[in-house]
């Protein structure tokens, strides 16, 4: 890797990080819906499926405007996050409690995604790529939706079951 | 690992899993705060050492209360989310901008932990654990604290600083 000289490297740095994240989460969502059995909890994976795929578009977009290549890099921790919800997968647990459990896991990788980019978009704002952020901040915005999304659907549903379960 | 057959299994589950994600944290802290070298950005990570320890215990505390074993578990999440940030230290970079990212790695950590004890939270409430909610309310307050307290060094020092090296 080159030397990380200013806010404008790191701000690279962190856009490569987040489009190899994103590239994890599109191969890893389609098993977390496989093995959902709550219908809503499936259709708001197979939705969220469909958003980080323009997110990932969305982030070949800014690599065009910032004219760099945006791949190439491993995002470990996403690597560690995908990792802990196929081992929990592969629980043996009661339907409902599974589902609760996918939660959890799901939101873990929302939470990362809600950090880093938050991080990219000050890193923007620094920077005053104005096209950049607006960008960012949708994706942002979808991701604190799809995370509310969950707590709904856990709070609602599957919490509740899996207590009965 | 025992079927999770119900809920009360899962949350146990989740403390065993936070319990070891805060044990990971507590052994990569220091090497954090040697490298930072911005002089309030080592404060947070030496003060957010000595209170993640704190909620170590707190975490033992639980386990008393629920007669449960809390240690034999890796959180394969936290493995990841730590191997990025050590990777990140690596990375040949100017002292303002190895601090900027240093904080970006602490709030990922930061945030996994906010998700995870969010989660435990919910549960313990649906459980009806009610010294255990006191407890868990008091570590995700400082976790929440210890986040906002990291955005605020970014923002005010170290992207500016970062920007302008």
């Amino acid at each position: 890797m080159d030397k990380l000289k200013n806010l404008e490297n790191l701000f690279h740095h962190e856009l490569k990080d987040i489009y190899s994240a994103e590239t994890q989460i599109i191969e890893a969502l389609p098993e977390m819906e496989q093995q959902a059995t709550n219908k809503n909890l499936r259709r708001a994976f197979s939705q969220h499926l469909e958003e980080t795929k323009l997110q990932k578009k969305r982030l070949e977009e800014i690599a065009e405007i910032l004219e760099i290549d945006i791949k190439g890099v491993t995002c470990e921790a996403m690597q560690g996050l995908i990792k802990e919800a196929k081992s929990f997968l592969k629980e043996d647990a009661e339907d409902q409690v599974k589902d609760a459990g996918l939660i959890a896991k799901a939101q873990s990788v929302e939470h990362y995604e809600i950090a880093a980019y938050g991080t990219a978009l000050q890193y923007a704002k620094h920077l005053k790529h104005n096209e950049v952020v607006d960008l960012l901040n949708q994706t942002l915005e979808e991701e604190s939706a799809a995370d509310e999304k969950l707590t709904k659907i856990a709070v609602e549903n599957i919490n509740l079951q899996a207590k009965e379960a």
